[in-house]
């Protein structure tokens, strides 16, 4: 039986129901966070619960449960028997349940907080060969920095994405390349390493961060700028990095091959780095 | 006890739960209407079914229940005894209850459907002194034409607009005023009326509609032409509309004063025309 974490509490996940009234339903009126747990610790919990604050605080959502979220995280893992495996936490807060009208509840109501743990397994050969990405105007709103579940234009894009074979949708806004429907996008031109700096416009990833370390620490020359939607034919490499993804190494933008359509030097020399943390942290857990 | 209904259903309301796992409550990804009870009918009922079966059919949300809902919408009237008051029916639709990932589950889930009624007193006070209105860019997505539930921006826009003491906030996008957090807008400029004409950045409002067919059956001279807002000191009247303000006269648009500061007379005969059709129709019923 599933377990999963319903306001406060640790609980059969099927016995969970939400109410009509709540406004993560009505009006996606609230935030989410994805984080992995690599058999033994989650990866960058810091950096999940300061964002899950900052998407609290933008939204204000009355809710002060940020720090507790590593502890019933850890328990979802435990009670679901995830912990030698693979594994996801999703965590979504929503303003809460209250009589439907656009501004925000008053008096204030509670917020729904719901969280659940998944096992998956990594797709190893992905990373290997790399994968295709569509590219097309970004038709997001236009605070994509809070991660909220206004999700319906990065489901929509998913998906055209995927009925054309393409593991994702990077979005082009203004000329400029902004960053994916579930992911940020790096690239490399001429040795340096770009990407679209933090703004209304990308959600920061604390995946992006990490890469962003490491290739810092490596001596990579880096440029958070964003890269013109007509020079992708300078483009060497590219990689996408979120939870799931970790470095995934790009071949094809839009139609157009990148580099020799095969992951490039740069893009496997951050996934080594990136990886050698994963397993150093393993055998310190 | 307030009935609702749900997936085919007319049920208590508190005792409808949905699933954490509902794409509503996930992506916000569905569709919804609100159609108004006026004492004996609907108001242009054949406009809002019109339109949700284009918005789920531009989510591709496998519904075909369309044609049901006037049905519903006036068995949740009765129950509900709201027959002889103003009243209206929330319509939601979503893709129904799945694991958790971005693109369309497949197979197919069922689509969830959940419609409820309440009464209302609308403020007609409001309507002889005509409403101060917000300004500021329009953060939401580019697709403003489909009625889905990633209301975030609306509700977060129309919180300012309330916190500053006004009742609605009006978007600009690339300096052309487009249309409000939850109405339309009209403008009268040289005796001519304007509203941004339909496209992906405006909801297709069913009293939008009726008030274009009004003032041409009224021989007012029309533009559907969006105004930019370098404009504003040339609008002498101007209006909103949607299904609970009818035509509400404006009098302040983002700190300018419109015309005299009260209701304009091309506003108050589009308004007394569309009030001469609900008393018609009321007669008939």
């Amino acid at each position: 039986m599933e377990t999963a974490y319903f306001n406060g509490k640790l609980v059969p996940k099927n016995e969970i129901k939400i109410s009509p009234d709540d406004r993560g339903f009505l009006f996606a009126d609230g935030v989410y966070e994805v984080i992995r747990w690599y058999e033994g610790f989650f990866y960058d919990m810091p950096g999940h619960v300061s964002r899950l604050k900052r998407s609290v605080r933008e939204l204000r959502i009355n809710w002060d449960g940020a720090e507790t979220f590593p502890s019933f995280a850890l328990d979802l893992i435990k009670l679901n028997k995830l912990d030698n495996q693979p594994a996801m936490v999703y965590l979504q807060v929503t303003r809460g349940a209250a009589r439907r009208i656009h501004v925000f509840p008053d008096p204030e109501v509670s917020p729904t907080v719901y969280a659940f743990a998944w096992g998956f397994t990594p797709d190893i050969r992905l990373k290997e060969s790399g994968i295709k990405v569509m590219l097309k105007e970004d038709i997001r709103w236009s605070r994509c920095d809070i991660k909220s579940l206004a999700l319906l234009p990065n489901a929509l894009s998913l998906q055209e994405a995927s009925e054309n074979g393409m593991k994702e949708c990077i979005f082009v806004r203004n000329g400029l390349i902004t960053e994916g429907a579930y992911s940020n996008i790096f690239f490399i031109i001429d040795g340096t390493l770009f990407t679209h700096p933090e703004s209304n416009y990308i959600l920061s990833g604390v995946t992006r961060k990490n890469i962003l370390r490491i290739a810092q620490e490596a001596g990579i020359n880096i440029r958070e700028e964003a890269v013109q939607e007509n020079r992708i034919r300078f483009i060497t490499e590219a990689f996408v990095s979120n939870t799931g993804f970790e470095v995934m190494p790009v071949i094809n933008l839009g139609g157009n091959t990148i580099g020799e359509g095969v992951p490039g030097p740069v893009t496997r020399l951050i996934s080594d780095k990136f990886d050698g943390e994963i397993k150093a942290l393993k055998n310190k857990t």
